[in-house]
């Protein structure tokens, strides 16, 4: 029953629905016109009729006179109708509707009270995050009437255009009729131009009383007028919807026309404005085929031509500016080369936390996953999507926003970094107190990051690097490696890789920090799985390893629970070969580019750490092999930092401890909220949705930090840090260093910068200004970056 | 070189050492016998030569004159080998020993205290815990000689026997000898009962001073003496080393001798001894084959016949007496059944910290794995070890607290609970401020921890209940259910099932509480791993599933991280019917026993919490359905009490939410450990033994909770936890609730129990009593146990 729904939340939300009711004028048949809409008030929602019941009525008695206008009805067929609809109420609940209208208003008046309680009034209080305790009112008012003729009418109008922000009357206006009319949709209005016209006086006074409501509320107003025998009444007046697109603009104009100051840009505009103008959408006009669907996994649109085989697709492109669309039951490690040069991702399987959905998002890439009706067949080389068969080489598009999949490549409209989104992020920047880092593994993500505004990379994950196709082998070999001579030889080859990676990064990022993350996953991330018999088979031919032996290398390497096992520093402790090849790599490139002029800050990262010894073993194999570099080269000292990542709610209790030995903590969010609610996120799928539609967890915390627990930590962290070193540079490097709401609470707390993925930086500059402005005058101490 | 290793520490842990070497008399030969022994300390410690080489010139001398002992060296035998010595020194050195004794003395003095140094010092002062600011002494004093004739000799003694604790005169004396000699082994020294007959003075003199000796220091002595010329001179006393039994009986004895009170006898018996006290010992005084070794993964000895099939093991033996040891190359879950009744595990792969190792130390069951050399052939039913061949049905006998496997079936020296340990424990019931409870998941485990002085269970594994044979069958289609109606049938049987377990338990712990954790592991850890195709086949044709559908739910079952999955209360929530299933069959086997007279303390714990709402949608779940049951049987209200365990950091940090909710708090602290510091309890075995090699951790976390991080969390927990609700009661059902170190902590943190499992009672029981004296006058609150 959507006709119910819309009543009832007229008449909860909305303060003006019993204005003209009990109000009767002398003329006979507005009375009787009257009295038909409160009886269908009274009747559908006081005494909770089924509404097709009275409407049926009013229906049947149009359709009988050849009428297609309610206004069109006589005072006599008001009359039959209304006897009617008395008569069926009658029989359907066995009361009477009030017929003094001062009784009516009252019950009218109740109506509205009581609608504040009704289910579907509650159902949307819950979706729209609405306290009950704030109640709603009812505003009675005198009646006027639109319908008295043609130099009457009723419409709606925008002070601004809410599509684009452009700054003139925007709206839609019907002569001779009710507001009601207007919005059914049954007679279709002009544009309000058109009233310039018919009543040139209400036009202009109109345009008058828009801007006088604008500069009066200082926002985009959506007015809603009559106007009865060419004098203008206004109904109501509220704060307009806009597109994000208009909302940037009008934001900015106003500031312009010192309606508002430039810090208040930050309320009339959302992060979720900022971050629709940064995804390319689908052009709506275009006529589309859908083929599939599936789970909105990344957002963002994606045309491309489909291919199945990751390996293939690698070596199809060397560049990121192939155009196919990798199309798989689901992804893992190895298909990265693949997914890397990909327009976008679609899978069969995995949930958006599955391992497409997660490397496509962090890439900003478009993803939909979990279509569940594909049916791929690897060997053919093609899917079956309802009745056709899609093959290798046919085009599809996915709008990740969806997870619509469409047949062909359709036509996207690019999101216009407009002139005022620039401007505003200018703006943020000189706001906010967060820096805004990017996560960056490459030159090229480096040089996106610059572009889109970072300042410096808050985490380089240097493991990355070794999933090439070229590069891979050799860090097998150091995982394989049966001496020590062995894993030394493939280390030497991938210093000067990393070497190389680096010195291009540092490059890029002239003049601002480089955090690098030292080797963070387990060594069974870097190698086929165990039940991949014939891909290990060639794997061991090609590395001239008995099968046996790598079966059985791989065996010992299997983890019950991979996520607390042997990673991380842990990996950097027990084979100190690779950070050592790793700071060497860092160091090496800094110097040398530095040498050729680049100013470079490298700040080297420690993943996973829980005890002060660990930090203590690592500190000396930095600090011994840079100085061993130094000597080596005979030069002066190279600056740098050292730096941990809170990852485990160890670290975080034990930070005084952990405070005094290095220069920054980096919050890894993601890990740290794994093992805070002992989640992991790839097995969450199972529980997770179930939790999140019943309100066990309220928001997914992966998405939003949760701050009553894992904030908690980082709260603690951050105090205990500050006591033992002032100094300390503190930032986020999880996903939430992207999110708005978290950007906030970090703000709150007092974090130097956070790091996301270069394609949130401008989202998560625009959130960083917010949450300054928020946090305004509340004492909060200045983050002290370099 | 284990003699230099004799030497140093002689000198660097014993300030005695150098009481003989400058003093010299009068007689020549003395003189020279001491400076022959300077010399070897000069050039052995002193300058670092190969102990050897001087040892060499004295054995050399001795075999070219016949002599069996040092006393027969003449004057004459004693310069040539000084004038050898002097030269050998010269000669590989380069050096000269001093002759003047003074200087001798200094140098002798340096050496000591140079050797606190030592690698050998460091490497046992690292092993034994001493700090190095300890420093050490030197004692210098004017010698004795024991070797001056028949009427002279020395000696050891103790003042009580120190294997059994019988209060008599204990120790060995040996004529004309000095103390090397008796402490050297070349000569048999006599029972001290001979110094009777030979000096009968001294004898009773040496009596007489043992015993004030003992008042004096109010212990245990071990008291080296020299008799010269029937003159008793008493070397050096200390307090003596015992076994366990002698140090609970001296420590009652001499409490009724009045020499300590009975709180003191705390500090004269360890957590240790108690422990070694209950595990059966091998008789070492029998010939032995050892036919493999491993890690010693769970203490204790068991004999048996080898049986390889659990399953076969289990339909063999249907009550806990079997004798038989089963041998795999590593357990899993299915294994179960035949774990449960075997005598003992031996495994050839995993570490102490796999499946068999940890199921067997909550058993108290001998267990040793990792013995790799063993070659099992499963088919063939045998496994070589060594040069044989060991066949199914062979008896062997584990040693699991040394890790070897012996041929036979070796006779145990069974562990008699003496009627002193039985007192010493009631004492410590007596002072303990923690209440004791067991892990046990039937009834003959709460037998055993009745016996074994249990307060009540703390945990009781529902899920194991599911693991026997005859039973997982009805879990697993409940798994596998595809109807809400097939899985009613599956529950109905486990219902029946279940109750009667309570109801037995219920019984025999009649009077005392029951903590009943409801189901806790993930759905797949009741199924075949998805890669045991073939008993998968078996598996589907006997529950009458398609193959392809039990293999495709395997699959959507499969977790990357199960410990930080889809478990625990999670399972509750997902799948509500099978808690309300375990809540029933509690509450109607307790309405049941308490009806026939049995008095019934049920206490329901939901595992895994980490959010309110998951507490509150529980709670609601626990309380319709006992509600339902009350109505069902026209009952009056069964007490009962809800819990929850605290078992992720989310959790102990919205401790203050959730205390509201509940009436008590179980800290589970092994699953704690895990998420606080990152590291699953299966992965560990491939970083920690190099970390605590490397005292990166200094002591084991899953040993010895974790005080600086979990242990804070914990606290935090307690302290938010009782603002809210300050009748919380407080308990830790992890494996540290029976280690004495952790109980210490627990205690001071002033929780109410622990629960162990019922072999490790005694121990927790000794150990709450030291703990509660160690904090006595420390201002903790009482806690507050029913």
């Amino acid at each position: 029953m959507p006709g119910m729904l819309k009543t009832v939340l007229n008449l909860g939300l909305d303060d003006k629905t019993v204005h003209g009711l009990a109000k009767q004028t002398n003329d006979e048949r507005f009375a009787y016109d009257a009295y038909r809409r409160y009886l269908q008030l009274c009747g559908n929602v006081m005494m909770g009729m089924d509404w097709e019941v009275l409407e049926k009525i009013l229906e049947k008695r149009k359709s009988q006179r050849g009428y297609s206008s309610d206004t069109e009805l006589t005072m006599e067929d008001l009359k039959v109708i209304v006897m009617a609809m008395q008569s069926a109420i009658r029989e359907v609940t066995g009361r009477e509707c009030a017929f003094d209208p001062y009784s009516q208003l009252w019950e009218a008046i109740s109506a509205v009270m009581e609608s504040w309680n009704s289910p579907p009034a509650l159902a949307y209080r819950e979706a729209n995050n609405i306290p009950a305790e704030w109640g709603t009112s009812v505003t009675v008012q005198a009646m006027v009437f639109g319908n008295m003729g043609d130099k009457s009418g009723s419409g709606v109008v925008f002070s601004r255009d809410p599509t684009t922000g452009e700054r003139k009357l925007y709206g839609e206006f019907l002569r001779n009729s009710q507001g009601e009319d207007v919005v059914g949709g049954i007679r279709t209005p002009q544009p309000i131009g058109a009233l310039e016209e018919f009543i040139p006086e209400c036009y202009s006074e109109l345009v008058d009383v828009s801007q006088r409501l604008e500069r009066h509320f200082r926002d985009l107003q959506d007015i809603e007028f009559t106007i009865q025998n060419e004098k203008l009444w206004i109904l109501q007046t509220r704060a307009g919807k806009r597109t994000a697109q208009a909302a940037v603009k009008i934001a900015i104009d106003m500031v312009r026309e010192k309606l508002i100051s430039g810090k208040e840009v930050f309320n009339y505009v959302t992060s979720d404005d900022i971050e629709q103008l940064l995804h390319p959408v689908l052009d709506t006009k275009i006529e589309r085929k859908l083929v599939a669907t599936g789970l909105p996994a990344s957002p963002g649109v994606a045309s491309g031509k489909i291919i199945f085989d990751p390996e293939e697709l690698s070596g199809l492109v060397s560049d990121l500016g192939g155009e196919y669309i990798l199309v798989r039951n689901e992804t893992s490690a190895d298909d990265f080369p693949g997914i890397r040069v990909a327009a976008g991702v679609l899978t069969a399987k995995g949930g958006i936390t599955s391992h497409a959905a997660v490397v496509t998002r962090g890439m900003g890439k478009p993803c939909i996953v979990g279509a569940a009706a594909l049916n791929i067949d690897d060997v053919k080389e093609q899917f079956i999507a309802g009745d056709g068969v899609v093959r290798k080489g046919d085009y599809i598009t996915l709008n990740g926003a969806t997870g619509e999949v469409f047949a062909g490549k359709l036509p996207v409209v690019n999101p216009r970094p407009s002139r005022e989104l620039e401007e505003l992020l200018v703006w943020a920047d000189l706001i906010k107190r967060l820096n805004v880092m990017a996560n960056a593994d490459n030159d090229q993500d480096a040089k996106l990051a610059r572009d889109f505004g970072a300042e410096g990379i808050g985490l380089c994950r240097t493991e990355h690097m070794f999933f090439h196709t070229d590069r891979i082998d050799h860090f097998r070999r150091v995982i394989l490696a049966e001496t020590e001579a062995e894993k030394a030889v493939a280390l030497r080859k991938l210093l000067s890789m990393q070497k190389e990676d680096f010195t291009r990064i540092f490059e890029q990022m002239d003049g601002l920090p480089v955090t690098i993350r030292l080797l963070d996953p387990p060594f069974h991330e870097f190698l086929p799985l165990p039940s991949a018999t014939a891909e290990l088979r060639v794997l061991a031919k090609r590395l001239g390893i008995p099968f046996g032996k790598l079966e059985e290398k791989l065996a010992a390497l299997t983890e019950c629970n991979p996520m607390l096992g042997h990673r991380g520093c842990r990996l950097g402790i027990t084979s100190p070969q690779i950070y050592e090849m790793q700071v060497r790599a860092i160091v090496e490139a800094a110097y040398d580019v530095s040498k050729a002029g680049t100013t470079v800050f490298p700040e080297i990262m420690l993943p996973l750490i829980g005890y002060v010894q660990e930090v203590e073993f690592l500190k000396d194999l930095v600090t011994r092999t840079s100085e061993k570099i130094r000597e080596e080269r005979g030069a002066e000292g190279l600056k740098y930092k050292l730096g941990i990542m809170i990852e485990l709610p160890r670290a975080a209790l034990i930070a005084n401890e952990l405070a005094g030995l290095v220069d920054f903590f980096s919050f890894g969010t993601n890990d740290l909220t794994q093992t805070t609610l002992g989640i992991s996120r790839d097995d969450a799928r199972t529980f997770m949705p179930f939790y999140l539609k019943n309100q066990i967890i309220k928001t997914d915390p992966f998405i939003t930090l949760d701050e009553t627990g894992v904030g908690e930590l980082i709260k603690t962290a951050i105090e205990k840090g500050r006591k033992t070193n002032p100094d300390l540079k503190i930032g986020v490097c999880g996903e939430h260093g992207g999110d708005p709401k978290s950007i906030e609470f970090f703000s709150r707390l007092g974090v130097d910068y956070v790091s996301c993925s270069p394609y949130r930086v401008p989202v998560a500059r625009f959130a960083s200004a917010q949450a300054a402005l928020k946090g305004e005058g509340q004492g909060q101490t200045m983050a002290n970056m370099r």
